[in-house]
């Protein structure tokens, strides 16, 4: 049965590294039918507006959408585009990879954000010329559809157990009962849990990452910790990325559209073509995620490398080495 | 004139180092009269309240608090403290000290953290089973007297600016209200300044930490992103920090009370001492402040140093060894 796939390359070096990603994926013997969609800076320069409906209704509709980056208009792309998805869980895994100059080598985990809700379902208020309040939000569902996810992630990868990442000790009522919820659910399931106060966390993950491998967090706690943990391992350059929902995930590489090299031809495709290689994972083609990440590997190994890694290898010449190793 | 300060020991190893801090400033030619005050987990045990009223009025009315380390009761007990000194700013720097092993060495970071208010001044609210909120505040008049703050500190010891780190692509209103009082009453000071997301800023300062000076942050993101670069320093063990109000401030280290070696008497007192030099800066003994420092630091040298940093020296041998150099 063929699968419907949004693909939307944005802004920058999107435009480069997108086409890079589906290039691969057609490569396999995957039934994908790919449905090219806009959103971004120059949507929104062209109509005002950044993310078209179309766009949305397409990403709400599709099997997956395979992103690329945007530059300004992120937050007004990337939030409503994760809604559109019914994203609760936003999958960060930070990995050294072959041929990157890490901060913190020995770093490997993988952040499970909550993706619905916390400051960014917040509503916000303008009280008076000198007050403004954020309605922060917590609800015990979303916080345990998310530990069910990590329950689930935990067996299936063969870790013992997660750490759950929270400022309950300032929070208590809101981070508390998104500690509280993940704690009890991964309690039913008999998955081991740790604490750790987010601040903590952010200490002690640089003096010694192998503490940790999976850790759960409210949304922004995952938005910053991750983004720390993404230091550590070098950058965000290589870091892939998945929104997923009941029904449908959107994948997107960490990094942006960097316009400093955006039109060179130069991009390093890497990170959307390994999110795309956990696309394929979370449709169920196992097989073909792993002969993705293999050949990106195999490719980081062995070069051609791109400029970010030292090398002087195009885009074309990294995807054309990939799609050569599958 | 006698200068009056509140000396809060606190729980586990705040029993040892704040004698030692407050044994070092006895050896000075400055007039304080000390006055010990309780607060900490004994005390919540002994009376059910872990910060006395006793406690928090001393607080309010002297010159100044010295003050060591809590233990789980530590919200209860520092939240109100810095409240009592009408905190609004919490200086942290993050510096290398000599035979600390740091992460990454060249680190040398003040963050300026907007102390009263963001999600800790927050208002919480169960609002079902399923629901919980936060109500996340901030002011342009907290706002400001943080940046103004900031100048200050930024002219006074030759920065040529400092960052903004918020996350203003999501928090609109309430960081862009943040965002948009510091960076006014910088430019109305001439002071440059440059915004940067907290996010980003994650990434960024371990890829390469020397990109920033001063960072003047909201409440939780000062918190996260100083607990982030203490990691980069080699810890929280030697970091002190001040709390600073319109007329009086509190002085910490920024260590907890470290139960797994309090007692034995070997608990290193730079940090605390270090928090007493900023105290004496703070209340105009900027000599004073600086022989402190300078005799902390030649401590730290040449020895004798206790077990956390390879020695096997006391606090005894390391306060004694301080005052010997003062
Ligand atoms: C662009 C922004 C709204 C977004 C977020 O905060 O989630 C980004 O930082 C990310 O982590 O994907
Ligand atoms: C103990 C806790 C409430 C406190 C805070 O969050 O401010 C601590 O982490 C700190 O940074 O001093």
């Amino acid at each position: 049965m063929t699968e419907e796939i949004t693909v939307i390359p944005g802004d920058g070096i999107g435009q480069e590294v997108t086409p890079a990603a589906v290039e691969v994926l057609e490569a396999l013997e995957v039934d994908f039918a790919f449905q090219e969609a806009e959103a971004g800076d120059y949507v929104r320069s062209e109509t005002g507006e950044a993310l078209p409906e179309d766009t949305y209704d397409l990403v709400a509709s599709t099997d997956a959408t395979l992103f690329g980056a945007v530059g300004e208009t992120a937050a007004d792309v990337i939030l409503p585009l994760r809604d559109a998805v019914d994203s609760f869980v936003n999958v960060r895994p930070a990995t050294v990879y072959p041929g990157v100059d890490a901060v913190r080598p020995e770093t490997d985990l993988v952040f499970l954000r909550e993706n619905t809700e916390g400051v960014y379902s917040g509503h916000e208020d303008r009280l008076s010329d000198d007050l403004s309040t954020l309605t922060r939000v917590v609800t015990s569902s979303a916080s345990e559809q998310l530990a069910a996810f990590a329950c689930e992630f935990v067996e299936d990868n063969g870790y013992d157990g997660f750490h759950v990442a929270h400022k309950a000790n300032v929070m208590r009522e809101t981070d508390g009962r998104f500690r509280d919820s993940v704690v009890s659910v991964a309690d039913e399931r008999g998955v081991e849990t740790e604490e750790v106060l987010m601040d903590a966390f952010a200490t002690h993950v640089c003096l010694d990452p192998t503490q940790f491998d999976v850790v759960v967090c409210p949304n922004l706690a995952g938005d910053v910790l991750s983004d720390l943990a993404a230091g550590l391992v070098g950058g965000l350059g290589m870091l892939p990325s998945a929104n997923i929902g009941p029904e449908r995930g959107l994948f997107e590489p960490v990094h942006g559209s960097a316009p400093d090299i955006a039109g060179e031809g130069i991009a390093n495709p890497a990170a959307t073509i390994i999110s795309a290689a956990m696309m394929l994972e979370h449709l169920g083609h196992d097989e073909e995620g792993k002969r993705v990440r293999d050949a990106v590997e195999g490719v980081l190994e062995d070069g051609p490398r791109t400029p970010d890694l030292g090398g002087d290898a195009s885009t074309a010449d990294v995807t054309d080495a990939i799609v050569d190793r599958l």
